[in-house]
Parts: structure tokens; sequence; C-alpha cells
């Protein structure tokens, strides 16, 4: 399974004022996890825009399970998911470091434009390599 | 149906580097769309609060359909769903003003929690008295 | 004197958890400002970026008088300042709807950057001839 | 000298469409620089909160020199600066981590406001006996 681990430490301008972290931040969380995941396995968006692709997110969810307050350092855990679709699919889990509590979990789809910012309806084959290159058997 | 619009210009701090309003500012839209309908239709978080309840959102997801870009104007319409569960339901549909464009769908959940931020099992009666003032059978 | 007004309700997500508008969101509303000067006087962002320029901040500061709250509505006051310099000066004043308190006052400057992203040392024709269409003399 | 540094990437939302680092971003830095100076030197908002303290911010300012781009790693030092007023004042510079390249500096400036939200005009015992412990004569 290909994931990562990303831990961040919540800052006083993330706390609203019922003194837990604003939900709107989690979002940017699960993009630092994204970004963590894309520097570890070598599928950053700078390297992503190298062969040609933008990857913009097309669908994005989260389930608050428990509040992170401030003080709190979360790790967020970003897993990626196949799929046989032209999308780039993550799945995140969101744990208060240093506990079994989970705070939320959430997933985001991304599609691939080209140069143009036209849709790509087929993987890619820079993407499909790097499914290859990471075991996935597809 | 209960619904509200509330109209949003687009700022530069919004747009990122693919020229596009940033994804996650559109879970700030979706809150902004909400305080427009608490306000429009007496359901404001202090309205809320004062009767002794918070509302925290429990879930939120959105499906972008079409990128807002500067100097657009968008429009979201932020709509009530009523449900017997003890839930504040909301849909958001936003729209670039002056066209037929959607950028984007979603919708969130909230809970209420009592003074002591304990979960609140059942409809408050303030609440089920708001819905019966707004025409709500149920 | 060249200035303009814009109104912009706080928003939840804005709020911190002392209850006040978070420090940091001041630097956003001038930024509003700015824009809606720009707007009105005819020098929006893309207006000056299809002259050829980018107009970068290069110094910004905020004295804070009295804090922002929940369910205010601010109204930010743009006033341009004239210089020799090829710099755009602002100077911003942040009061509460419907009453006299100064909530905030600031200046940012901004330089002319040419399209290789060199800084432009001289002031632009275009900037000057919008300086003459609006009755500085200099 | 009391100062600390805190190191932090640059994430894909903190980019503007000038693909460079939003301006207003950096007031965040500042104060994620704080937070870490705070932790390191026993002076973090909690501990001032558990004193009787708040400190909110009543001045900031930002000198722009050379932008932060995607993929920088930036080394925010914090530097406090004494001073015989009931004040609380930071010096900042932000640099590009492996180079000597300075991206900005700022300052702020905090004042203390005691359990009422008074503003507090004497150094509190608690911040002196701080200074003292710190090596600070004053």
């Amino acid at each position: 399974m290909l994931t990562c681990k990303k831990e961040i430490e919540v800052s006083f301008h993330e706390v609203d004022s019922l003194t837990i972290v604003w939900h709107g931040h989690y979002i940017k969380y699960f993009e630092m996890g994204r970004e963590a995941f894309g520097k570890e396995f070598g599928l950053s968006y700078m390297q992503v825009y190298k062969q040609g692709f933008l990857l913009p997110i097309v669908k994005i969810n989260c389930d608050y399970k428990r509040p992170l307050q401030y003080e709190d350092t979360l790790i967020v855990e970003t897993t990626w998911q196949n799929t046989p679709a032209a999308k780039v699919i993550f799945h995140y889990t969101i744990r208060t470091k240093g506990s079994d509590i989970i705070n939320a979990t959430g997933s985001s789809e991304q599609v691939f434009l080209d140069e143009n910012r036209e849709l790509h309806l087929t993987v890619p084959p820079f993407y499909a390599a790097w499914k290859v290159a990471h075991g996935v058997k597809d």
C-alpha cells in the first residue's frame, strides 16, 4: 500500500472562536499530506507538470470525527488508491500525534489536464509507468 | 424551498498558480453562503448560540465542475434540506454571475452540541419551532 | 483625493480563539480595498497586466486599534498617495460600519516589474498618463 | 540574543497567480516563528494565558525582498527585542533554506490584556521574571 505520513503543528491562526481548528483548514492539511506523498513517491505537482500535465482537484470530502485543538500536533496519513480511470485518488486520515484519536478522514479526486488545459481521458503513459514502478498491477 | 443567494467577488489572494481559485476556498464560500442563509432565515450562529447550542461541521463535500477565475463574481446558492435527524444539512451550488455556468456543488452536515459540548441526540425544541415557523411539515 | 470605500462582512472563519478577527486577515482586507480602488479608478491588476506590468507588494504595515468581531461589517477606505518614485502607495483605514470606530490603519507599497520580471526603475508611461487623467499634478 | 529558527515548507495553496507566495502568508510565517520561539523559550500563548494575560498583535510590518516560490523551504528567524514598555516585540527574518537569500524582514508588537481584556500598562511580574530568567538586564 502506497502511504505516507506528514506531521503538522496546529498554529494559532487556524483555531476558530470555538477554540478548535476551523473545518476548512483540513482541506489544507490534506494538500500538505498529498504534497508529502508526491515528494516521497515521485509524484509531485512539479514532476507531473514537467510531464505536461496539471492535476486539478475535482472532488473532495471530509468527515470530521473529533476536533483538533491549539497546541495539538496532527499526523495526516495519505494513501494512494488505484483506479483504472484517468484519475488520481487519495484517502486521508488525520490523527492526533501520540494518541489513537482519529480527528478526520477524507478523500480527493484529481483529473489530468493536458498543456491546453483539456481533460485527458486516458491514463497518461508517465502515470502508467509510475504505477508499474511502484509495483501496482493493473 | 428555503434557499438563499449570496454574491462574492473573487479576490487576488484566492487565485492559485494555475490562475484559478484554489479548491480549498470553496469551503469558505459555502460558509459565507450558510451565514447569509442564517441571517436571512433567523438561523445564524449567534442566534443558535443564544439558544445554548453550537453547530460544528461534521461532514463536507465539494464537486468541482468548472474553475472560477480572477475577476469572476460568484453566486453561492445555499439550500436547506429537512431531515428528522438532529442535524442541519445544507446544499450549495456555486455559479458564475451573469451566466448559467455551475462551478461547483456541495453539501455540509452540522450537529448540535449543548453547553457542555456534548452531542445533542434529539432535535432541540428551538430548531423544531424554527422548522414550523418556516412551514416545514415533518 | 483618490479614495474608495469597500464594505466587507466578517465571516466565521476569520475569527480566532480570542473571538476577534485574526490579525493576518487585515492584510486581505487591504487587498480587497485595493482591488475595489482599482476597479473604480481603472487601475486593476488586469489593467496593469495588460500594460505589461506586475505590481508586487514590497512593503506592508498595519496598526491595530480596536478588534473586529463576529457579525461586524467593516469598511476599508483605500487612499492613493502620490509619489515621484516608480511605486504605487496606498493608505488604508478600516472602520466598523455604522460607527466612528477605527479598527486599523495601514499602508502598502508596490513596485513595477516588467514582462521579464525585472524591476522597472522609472514611472511607466501608462501610469504617468493615469495620474494625469485623474488630475494629479506632479 | 534570544532567537529561534523555524523551518516551513511552502505549500501549493500559498502560491498566487504570479507563482510566488502571496504576501499575506508571510504574516502567518511570522506567527509560526513566534510560536516556535514561545515553545523554545517558555513564552507560548498558553503559558501567557495561564498567567492571566492575552497578547494581541497591535502592530505588524513586513518588507518583501525576494519572493518565495513553490517547493522552497523557508527558515523564519524570530528574535526577541527588549523594551521597558509593557510590550512584546519580535523581529523576523525569512530566508530560503540552503542559501543566503533574505526573502523578507519584519516585526511585530504585542500588548498585554488582563482577564477583563483591559490594557495592562505595566510589565506583568511573570514577564519581568521571564526576562530575568533569560539573562536580560533591564
